[in-house]
Formats: structure tokens, sequence, C-alpha cells
């Protein structure tokens, strides 16, 4: 099998300069990369990726590191991440790190140290400080999809501005007794929940609502929020007539519910969720549309800025959700 | 910052010999292991991968190719290979192909030749006979989680048993007119959807019912299997007294489209899914069993074994799926 001493040999070059031909980083003329790429191809040369390595300092391979790989939001931005990697040849090491488990650790002692890749993203990983610290000791470049603020580039979404509008649509309804469904039911309580939590507060007191406001704990997923709002919607004199609920999975957890308890949506009870998610529409669900699989080719696009320029300071792109009116909201009940 | 020939110099052994001590891989005595990992912990050494793979020919990586990373089944089955291949010190590199795009095209004909890993790992992949070719020319080993018959390594999942086992649950209760729910809904008709289709018809032919055989096309989700369901479960007359879904998600969809249409489930319509999902328990959905998480692991065990004797011939375990009765099936009514 051809190597590529072989193709520099052929091509009249020097092996570095056909290793950076192939591997598309570094500057070679024009030229040169043709007469190249021929030489690759009439020998029949595919880069062994540790030569390549080697000649290049470069691994051509992204790590990505997550907590979660099942989860709606997550998938959604691996996979926006993955296609265009794939568009750019680049490979993807992931790094799964559930927080509180001895994988995460592994991951941040050792696996992360060992420097696999020329940047890394960061999906909705919300690190502690000692974390962070870790990701910015390994000196590469580093974008992270929401979950990180401040030091590093980021792609974030207005979680404030999302439920804040949210509460909004509601209250321009007429609504008064708004409750918000989800975050706080585990162990863990993700910054995201909380911020918003903290959104569909401010709306709330801003509006003079703040004795109205109630918090419906549940985990974030559909069967938690469905057992969650089955148990708070159960009493008509303290049921709201609104729910925000912190995400479109919860949102269909709760609307599930009001089905099962025979309230009307949103003839009784009005419902909008964050994500316009693939159930949504089936539910006619009101939703915050966010696009995960953009935030992720984002993520990939300004990762590869920092890697062709190293010098690049860190830059946060916002992503605002946009309010998708659907039938789950309506006017409260007279 | 120390490299592997410092390591390699304070331990008193040679550079290859440091590498495979800390690589964990190829004979290295256990005296000299030890003497190498405190020289390594001496001068805070960090193995450079590249430096690694030279050295031992190995790369530590395994490559996953799978066709979706948002669906249910792949993302756990994904999610227990990440974890048992952290347990075992080993990057996950993922190449995600789904069926018919130009991306699979290139991970085929470009990204699985660069070789980037010891073994790979294919979920639910479904080759066609000219990429499967390629998959074998990469010439290291490869184990697939279903989705491969025969001239691999497999982690088979019996389908036909599953939907044999779901018919015949429902005939066992008395009921006749049995619909399956799925599959046949898209451009891609995945073969596992076509096999779970032949378990039904196998059932239902075997108790003499062939004349009530009716298939309900949906794509694999829940809203498409909710719309199709909306439309087959509308006409009373036709109506059947039970569903044998492709999954669980497809038997949900079903469920909500029975509750919308006031059908009593299972007063008037039995169903049975198959997966045990996260969302089975709140539907109190009948279902078959399978633990893809257990798949993935079990997938990254065989693997090893064949890294660790390129010898061993191909081995398919199968595992099956389990009746879990819960309430969303009972006697057909009068």
């Amino acid at each position: 099998m051809a190597g590529i001493a072989d193709v520099a040999a052929l091509a009249g070059v020097s092996k570095s300069t056909a290793s950076r031909a192939l591997s598309g980083r570094g500057h070679v003329s024009a030229t040169t990369r043709a007469k190249v790429v021929v030489a690759a191809e009439t020998l029949g040369y595919v880069p062994s990726t540790t030569a390549v390595s080697l000649a290049t300092g470069h691994t051509n391979s992204i790590g990505v590191i997550m907590p979660y790989v099942t989860r709606w939001f997550f998938a959604e931005v691996l996979e926006g991440v993955q296609q265009r990697l794939l568009e750019e040849g680049l490979d993807l090491t992931l790094y799964d790190a559930k927080p509180g488990t001895a994988a995460r650790a592994r991951v941040f002692d050792d696996f992360l140290a060992r420097k696999r890749f020329d940047g890394l993203i960061a999906i909705g990983l919300e690190p502690e400080d000692r974390e962070l610290e870790r990701l910015l000791a390994i000196g590469c470049p580093l974008v992270s999809v929401v979950g990180i603020a401040g030091s590093v580039s980021v792609i974030a979404v207005d979680d404030d501005y999302a439920t804040r509008r949210a509460t909004e649509h509601l209250i321009g309804l007429g609504h008064e007794s708004i409750a918000f469904l989800g975050g706080g039911g585990g162990e863990h309580w993700p910054q995201v929940e909380r911020r918003r939590l903290e959104g569909y507060t401010a709306a709330m007191e801003d509006a003079g609502l703040a004795a109205h406001i109630s918090h419906i704990r549940a985990a974030a997923s559909l069967p938690a929020s469905y057992n969650a709002a089955v148990d708070a919607l159960g009493d008509v004199r303290s049921r709201p007539t609104g729910i925000v609920a912190v995400s479109d999975e919860v949102a269909v957890g709760g609307i599930i519910a009001a089905r099962r308890l025979g309230i009307r949506v949103p003839g009784d009870l009005s419902v909008v969720g964050i994500d316009d998610h693939e159930y949504a529409e089936m539910f006619s669900l009101t939703t915050l549309r966010q696009v995960p699989r953009e935030q992720g080719a984002a993520a990939v696009d300004l990762l590869l800025a920092h890697l062709a320029d190293p010098e690049k300071p860190p830059q946060t792109i916002h992503m605002k959700a946009r309010l998708i009116v659907r039938s789950s909201t309506a006017a409260p009940p007279e």
C-alpha cells in the first residue's frame, strides 16, 4: 500500500507538504495541492491518521463532551455538530460526562488530558469551577453550546427571554394564575432550568402577579412531568389557568395529565412550552422555538474560526427563541 | 512537559516498553509496568496519543457507526457503548450514517478508510452489500448491534420472536381482529420493521387468523403513528380490537390517538408495544422488553474479545425480549 512518502515523491514535494495538502490544514498553494491530490489518487493512497498527525501536529478530530446523549436537546445538537464535522472531513470523539458520576471524573482527569483532538465542543456541560479550569488548561480551542458563560466562546440561548416571553404571552391572553412546571425535580438541578424559572418569575413580578407565582417541581422528562402535573392539577380550587413549562416534553406531560383529569386544553388550562420538539405540533403546543441542530453547526463554525486564528478572542453568539402560537393557549375560562 | 522518552529513561526501559506499559496493550511484566507507572506519575506524564499509537500500533479508540443518534434505541445503545468504553479507557469516535445521504457515502468511502480506530461497532446499520464489503475490507474487528446478520459478530435481538409473542399475547386474550401499527411509512423501510411485521403475520397465520391481517403503515415516530392511528381507527366498523405496534413510541402514538377518538384502552382496544421505553409505564403499556444499553455493553465486551484474540471466529449473541404485561391489554369487548 502506498505511503505518504510515495505520494510526496510522485508529486515532487516534501512529505510534510504532501501531508498539509491532503489534510487541508496549513498553507499549500493550489497548484501544489492539485499535484499532491493527483499523486494520491494515482497511488490509491489513504492517509494514515497517525502519519498525518505527526506531519501536521493535527489530529483532525474534534472532541465533544456532553452530559447526556439520550435527551432530545443534546442528541439534536450532537447531530448538528456531527453533520458539520463530516462536511469538513473531521472526526468526532465523544465523551459522555453525566453530572456526579465516576465516569465524568475520569473524562476530566484522564481522557481530556490525552488531547486526542484539535478542539473541543462542550454541549450543555455546566462544568464546576474545577472542571472548567481543567478544560481551559488543555490549551486547545473550546466552544460551548450553552452551559458555560463568559470565559470561552459560547453559542448562547437566552433562556431568561424564552420563559419571560412565554409568561408574557399568557399574561397577554388575560391569565393571572400561571404556574411554572418543571425543574428542581431531581438531585441535580441544571442551571438552564433555574434560568428559565427566573425568566418566568421576573415576568410575573413585573406584571404585579408575584402572589400567583407557583412552581410545580418535576424532573426533565415527559413521565416525570406527567406524574407531577397529575398531582398538582387534581384540586380544582388551587389549579392554575396557565402553565409555562421548562421544555416541550414537560409541557406535553402536563397536557396528557390534564386530558387524563378531564381538564380541557386550552378551555380550562393553557400550556406553553420551550423547544418546538417533534411532539409540539401533534399536541398543538404553543412554544418558544429553538433549533439545537443549528446551534451545533454554529459551534463547529465558531471552533473552525478559532482553529484558523488562535489569537481570536472568545465570542458569544446569541440565538433567540421565537414564539410559535398554536392552539394550546387561549384566554382563561370566565 | 515530560515526554515518553523521559519516562522510559527514569524507569530504565525502552520507549516502546514504556508505551506498552502505559497503554495497557501488549505484554509487559507487572514489575516493569509498576516501574513505568511510578516514573510517569513522578514526572506528571500524560501520554500523547500520537506517540502511543506509533509505539503500539493501537489508536485506543473504537469507531461507532450508526444511522441515527436522536432516536431512542440508537441513543440508548450508544450510551451503553460509551459507558463500557470509558471503563476500559478507550475513546469513542462517532460516525453518523443516515441511509441515502451523501454524508453516509463519505463515511464509507473516506472516513472509515482512515482507520482511526482499533475496532468498529455498527449500531442498527443495515449496510447495503457494497457497504458491508467496505466494512469487512477495513480489516479490523467489527461487532454489530443488530442490523447485520451472519458474516460478523452480532448482538442480535430476535425481532420475529418479539412481535410473535406480542401477537400471541393478544390472541390468548381472545382477540381475532388484530392490526400491526408501524413500518413502511417512509421512503426507507428498515429491515427491523419488516422482520417485526413478519413475526406478527406468522403468528396470525398460525392461529388461523390470516383473514384478519391488517397493516397500518406509519413512520417510526410517535407523531407519525398518532396521525396514522387517528386515520385508521376513526371508522368503528373496520376498527381492530387489538394493535401490535412496531415499537413503544408507535404504540403510545396509537394510545394517544385512541384517547382523542374516545376509544377506551384496553376496554375497546388493546395495545402492545416493543421496547419498554421510558414512556411505557406512564401509559401502562404491555410490551416486550429489550435493554439497548445492555446490548451496547455486550457489543464492547465482544469486540474486546476479538481484539484480544484476532483468530476468534464471528459470534452471534442472542438477546430475547421479555413480555411485560401492564394494563393496555385485556380481553376484547363483547
